[in-house]
């Protein structure tokens, strides 16, 4: 029998591990450690504490049932022995004991029949002068958020630069230009926001919609120095100096991982805690979970990294299971995740297209744009959904999409993410039965419109062309003998063939086939429509008609001016 | 080679069928005959067209970029012949014709190579008097749809009464009641509304939410009559009448598969068309979808009929590529649904629990409650689902969801939708990996407790209790033997206390340990919190000390006011 669990780190993954043994096990005994005196928070929650969204900090470590997850809750409503404050020092295996300090300096030693390990990451530093100056603030942790939102409130900060453009970087910039007008700028090393998460279409999409809101941001960008006498001043790239009196280090987390190290558990070369699918490290009495450790990444089969406090949740229950003697598993994860950058939000599972290719696949991606709802129906919005697929296998490796927080892309995203752990091929997003009435989804709906044009690309009939590629081809349309060919209704396409007169041609697409000798021959033939729908038609009837030079904007014109291609048309008239 | 293609009905499966293989065989002819002269509308829209969120009948009709699909669009665009008007009256198959007759009159035979059939259903009458009288519609076509509304927006209609509770009953009655203000009454012969869709609780639930509204509902009623001179003027139940100047007839549908019975095409027992994994009839020259077919329920292995547009135009897009010389199946359904009720929605993929005892399984089926998003995220709300497993074999049967419209239940039933083809055991919802950020989503989402939960009523630390349940205990406590045990703050208890001193008692779940001499030993204990988590808690901590028989009201004191229980705490200070 294991009587006394002993858990290190007490914010996601520990809590929840205790809280589930001791449900299972009435009779056992759990003592929860943590260096820090606030435990048991909601570390994503930190955003929006920043932001206002949240007004207090101990909203992010209350229940639902507005309860304090202190020591007296978990003593209370638990059964745990919670002790913040205490340091664990040096896990002793052979005698099963963890040796810690107390708040008091004392040091002692706990015994434990098994032991959880979930303390985290730290921030990932940046080796650059200047770090250490005041007013640089990583978001590690609670007291980091409770001095960003003090300077926040106080009115002290007119210039921001987030460093890192991933999630944390992009909600902080969120949390400091939305609610408190913050000059805010952020520079990301890559060259596009999101990195790995998203392509480079749906980043700059996303990038877009925060610019409008006032986030500046320079992508591509190595920052070299922070600047300052005592607090940050300003930041220095390679290739400008940002003035600042506030710098938020975005760039990633370290593993956190030298007590595991040091007692002689086996680490990963990332310096993450291996642990089996029942999460147990290379010593079975041992367990780890949360961010501090590797899992499997689900689409690719081998060890991935998942830091979310959703999967940390979900690996703290196995663990208590099975510390109480059952026999649960954790197999892994597909990468979920949904980033809200202010009323729209980016979402995926699974791979990106770089991020699929970097992984060895044979990797294509498809692009569709569609109404959420049925387009007859008041209320819905245009949403962008991408799959990501391997060519010779018609694996489905990856979703992704862009569309207002309130969407549904949303439920289009957790649908694909929900399978892709069963290795479907595209049909099966092709006939994704989706639930459907007008109100919530369309009866071709978007989803399963992208598992069509995936399809159609596969077998041939459908070539289409991304946004950035489009945007190469318009800025230097001479240098690929591009004809932009516009199938939408003459009132919509009007004012590009007036601009444009030499490379941009209105042909409504029902009248295409009686106008076919107007479509130049010799020519990259760009078809274009609003949303895809008739361009691929065109295609289609263009290809049958002897026409093969020919591309689909496969997002429509809507992407096209959502990824800001600057199409120059309100100049036209002076 | 297939060259000519005649398919028979041109609402959703036809169009699409034609549309699909005229894609991938450009040389190739469509003909698509339908008896009516409106043609390729959204019938699911119906009820939205009738409420006036869609302004116009043709929007029902029209693509999403606004162009009406009538024989010119279908030509042009498309570069198929629509003949709407023409009736089909005879599939020869030894000459592999169509005899059918124009709109003119003239009667003559269209050849085929491959032959759709796409026919729909009609409304299922009731055989009683009355039915035929003026101001008694069917929601059948769209010409149904335009006298009703010309009546409605005319102002001829003050009562309503619709006859049956399923999806289009429930959406008519909020069309009329909503915008029009017009006193609705729905009458249903079954017990609940959506019978055989969610469980009676969430019925239940959702027919609250409309009679906040005003409709009125009288279920477990049948209908002897429709009575009236030339129009309706009253319904007559077995129970009352009700005065009424519009009935609307929504008791389900027929087959409408003459043609195809008459040609010898193998029909299933339901009168519906028998087609393999292809979509072919039993001749293989001869596709049928949409409908009018039966096919396979993914759940029970058996077959299933699921009229619904989403899957006729997935069908469709199966018969086109098969037409073409491809190879695309149709596996079935799981039987996604979802229907607004005004502010509210009812979801659901699988079975319910009482279609699934029905169906065979050894099924139990377990509710939760809680936020859609974080907890401390300012925009949330509270969300219902219930899961149904087969105890034995722990496999998901079935999920069924009940919340706001624009709320995350739509995502959850979705995700887990999409995986009941795969046949999941419950911990694949414990770890169902939805996308996590506090503005979507918990770190422990309520879709994940909906798994947890109901593993631990599998595994006998759970007992849950219902709201019918609870209702009818509530209502002679005596009988039951029961005592109601508070676990929530004092101040969310006290007025239950006050009110029902003798058999309601506040005992916060962490004073619960300290004050277990206040507990009754010698009675059913019915442990109560705000959404089932204290509860449960209590529950576990109550069985540790010798207490066994104890409930937990699993979805909370929320479920209980949304299912309408009266706990007449108003009067209390009278």
């Amino acid at each position: 029998m294991s009587d006394n669990i002993v858990i290190i780190g007490a914010v996601a993954v520990g809590p929840k591990a205790g809280c589930r043994f001791k449900r299972l096990r009435q009779d056992g005994n759990v003592t929860l450690i943590d260096q820090d005196e606030i435990i048991s928070y909601g570390g994503c929650g930190i955003p929006y504490f920043v932001s206002g969204d949240v007004s207090d900090e101990s909203e992010l470590r209350s229940t639902s049932f507005h309860m304090v997850r202190d020591e007296t809750f978990f003593q209370d409503d638990k059964g745990l022995t919670a002790l913040p404050g205490t340091k664990a020092l040096k896990i002793n295996r052979e005698n099963k004991t963890v040796q810690v300090r107390e708040k008091d300096g004392n040091e002692k030693d706990l015994p434990y029949d098994k032991l959880v390990i979930g303390v985290g990451t730290k921030p990932r530093e940046l080796n650059i002068p200047g770090t250490s100056l005041k007013k640089v603030f990583r978001v590690g942790n609670m007291h980091d958020a409770i001095q960003i939102q003090q300077m926040v409130t106080a009115g002290q900060v007119e210039k921001a630069v987030v460093i890192g453009a991933g999630f944390i970087g992009l909600e902080m910039a969120e949390a400091l230009a939305d609610m408190w007008q913050i000059d805010t700028t952020v520079v990301e090393y890559c060259d596009q926001i999101m990195p790995g998460f998203v392509s480079k279409s749906f980043s700059t999409m996303a990038q877009r919609t925060m610019e409008e809101e006032g986030v500046k941001f320079y992508l591509g960008e190595s920052v070299e120095a922070i600047d300052g006498d005592d607090a940050v001043q300003s930041v220095k790239t390679n290739q400008r100096t940002l003035d600042a009196d506030m710098v938020i280090l975005a760039v990633g987390v370290a593993p956190n991982t030298d007590i595991a190290r040091e007692a002689g558990l086996e680490i990963a070369p990332g310096g993450f805690i291996k642990v089996n699918d029942k999460m147990q490290t290379s010593d079975p009495d041992i367990y780890a979970g949360g961010d501090c450790i590797e899992i499997e990444n689900l689409i690719t089969g081998k060890p991935g990294f998942f830091p979310l406090g959703s999967l940390a949740n979900r690996q703290g229950r196995v663990i208590g299971t099975n510390m109480a003697g059952g026999n649960a598993t954790f197999k892994g994860a597909v990468g979920s995740f949904v980033v809200k950058t202010f009323d729209m939000a980016l979402a995926g599972a699974g791979l990106s297209i770089e991020t699929a290719r970097k992984g060895g696949f044979d990797a294509i991606s498809v692009q569709v744009s569609q109404f959420d709802r049925a387009h007859f129906y008041p209320d819905k919005e245009i949403i962008y959904l991408e799959l990501v697929v391997d060519q010779k296998t018609r694996r489905v490796l990856g979703i992704q999409g862009f569309g207002g927080v309130g969407s549904g892309m949303f439920a289009r995203i957790n649908a694909v993410a929900a399978i892709l752990q069963y290795e479907p091929t595209v049909d099966a997003v092709s006939n994704l039965e989706l639930a459907y009435s007008p109100p919530f989804a369309s009866a071709m709906d978007v989803v399963n419109a992208l598992g069509n044009a995936t399809e159609n690309y596969l077998d041939g009939s459908y070539v289409p062309m991304e946004q950035d590629e489009f945007e190469t081809n318009w800025n230097n349309p001479n240098d690929n003998d591009c004809f932009f060919l516009d199938c939408r209704a003459y009132a919509d396409a009007s004012v590009f063939e007036k601009k444009y007169p030499e490379i941009w041609k209105s042909i409504p697409h029902n009248e295409l086939l009686n106008r076919l000798d107007e479509v130049p021959k010799d020519k990259k033939l760009v078809l274009v429509c609003n949303t895809g729908v008739r361009s691929y038609e065109a295609q289609v009837n263009l290809k049958a008609k002897g026409f093969d030079n020919t591309v689909s904007v496969g997002a429509g014109v809507a992407s096209l001016k959502q990824f800001g291609i600057d199409f120059d048309l309100e100049k036209k008239d002076n």
